[in-house]
């Protein structure tokens, strides 16, 4: 019933059902298993007298974000960034021609570059998201960002939002939830663009950080980014990023790999109404086909607990009728 | 005229101007200079059109807890909850009686226990504040802190909260603001009471914290609260909690000692409609009057400061027609 769109007979009005004159708040979810497990948890926890029945200050929804709101392949899209930030800095390193990783990624090399792994990666990300203050490098993301394009399907990224979350998110907003995304990605990096992209403010981003470095500068107070990793907010960190920034519990969570693990544990194996759910990248078409054997995203040891607990998979093929705005 | 009791003749009414219908939304402040700064800001920061104009989602204010929203004499709330914790933990501890600062605090001599200073204040937090879960700590302070009472006046330590701070925080809010706490304490022991004292829900809340560890244990999902110090809210820290939490820089910030100056600077050196404010403790009678020289809330680098750069002092002798809630 409450998936019809509009059709209001003076029957309907006069049983005066309000979910008949609403339209559909997921129009880019076909019908299914999924989008009738979100509608019924909103359903609970928004009923009042309910036996679901969640306050508003209780309905805290967490979100991460590569590969559950936006794409992250071939590679996240920080890292691009950082990649494209190790390419326009190189003229004032003269010594990255000759040090890995740097020297890999200015030939272009750049699985070379990451067969070092974490320790690679952090290497890079330090020397590029650090020795500036946090407002010169909000604008240094927002000029790359509204440029920036996937090297796969040359869409810009900021088009490769998921339009099904965007969806959800809006729909858990409406239904008095905060959302906030809880993410791996770096939290000054998100920040440049997640108030644009998912209607997030600032306060309500959650993510890994470096240490930072209060100074006055010429008589104006800066922040200064620094090189050092402060917080890792990915895997068993994300429960902690949750208390640290949320302090309570979230009764929702979306995730999509075994980095998101934890934190639907931490959402959903306890008692009261709690919806958990790993968006599935099943689609090889219109996105990725990944799960278990990827390097980016892997989702193993999670698709066993969604299994055990219940947790619902967001089947990408099946679910959604569009996966990026504006495409079929 | 805004200031003006509820008084509305017909012909004020003919002249809609709504704000004299209103009733005065600071009643505990006398008529004053800062009650008068206070006003004009928001008045300015409101007004659609104005050249003082904010909008909404960058109306942010930060606010100190001890001795800015409530009593901090003789000792922080926080110190007393740790020394009654040594109390009620010795019998776990058989060391404690011959092992510093515990054996003093054991045997009632305070000011022997904390000769030691910052060391032995981290010391006492580290072994009162860790060693149970996030949600066990939240229970303990909660049962404790709505028995306490201040040592020197008896009263509730919840009833010494500030009456005219409550009103700016709930007229701050009531204009569109967020408002946030930015204190030196304990984030997990603030979150006990902040929403209650002040209507502050937790993601609003910044403070110093401890490691935290996320584990599964008997099927049950927990954070554990270490020992270890992971970030202390304080001075320089404010800023950067500030920016960790919030994500932007605030256009109000309310403090009352030296280890609010920084965050004062961060908010008010800078372009645009700024307020900043130490509260200032002049008022001996009904409170305590302490400034440079205090052993706790010292307020010396901040005086200066205030000076040079025209931020606002409230006088609570002369500012405040009432300190505490109920009394005069």
């Amino acid at each position: 019933m409450r998936l019809m769109r509009p059709l209001i007979t003076a029957a309907a009005v006069a049983f005066a059902l309000p979910a008949l004159s609403q339209t559909d708040p997921l129009p880019s979810w076909n019908d299914g298993d999924s989008k009738a497990a979100i509608i019924a948890f909103v359903d609970g926890v928004t009923t009042e007298g309910g036996d679901d029945f969640v306050a508003v200050a209780d309905r805290v929804a967490v979100f991460d974000n590569d590969g559950t709101l936006w794409a992250e392949k071939p590679a996240y899209v920080q890292l691009y960034f950082a990649i494209d930030r190790v390419k326009a800095l190189a003229p004032q390193h003269p010594d990255w021609t000759t040090t890995e990783p740097f020297a890999s990624i200015l030939k272009g090399d750049i699985d070379k570059a990451f067969a070092g792994g974490h320790k690679a990666i952090a290497e890079v990300i330090g020397a590029t998201h650090s020795g500036m203050t946090t407002e010169e490098f909000n604008s240094t993301v927002l000029d790359w960002i509204t440029t920036a394009k996937n090297p796969e399907t040359g869409r810009p990224v900021l088009d490769m939002v998921y339009q099904p979350m965007l969806e959800l998110l809006a729909y858990l907003r409406a239904n008095g939830f905060q959302t906030f995304v809880v993410s791996g990605g770096g939290i000054d990096f998100m920040r440049a663009f997640t108030e644009q992209a998912y209607g997030i403010p600032n306060p309500q981003i959650v993510g890994s950080s470096g240490k930072l470095k209060f100074d006055i500068v010429d008589g104006k107070p800066e922040l200064l980014k620094e090189p050092d990793v402060d917080f890792i907010d990915d895997g068993p960190g994300k429960p902690v990023g949750i208390q640290m920034h949320i302090g309570k519990q979230p009764i929702a969570a979306f995730g999509n790999s075994d980095g998101d693990l934890q934190m639907l544990q931490y959402t959903c194996i306890t008692d009261g109404p709690r919806f958990c759910a790993f968006v599935h990248h099943t689609d090889g078409t219109r996105e990725w086909a990944y799960d278990k054997d990827s390097n980016v995203g892997q989702l193993d040891e999670g698709l066993s607990a969604a299994s055990t607990y219940g947790w619902t998979l967001f089947d990408m093929a099946k679910d959604w009728k569009v996966v990026f705005p504006g495409t079929q």
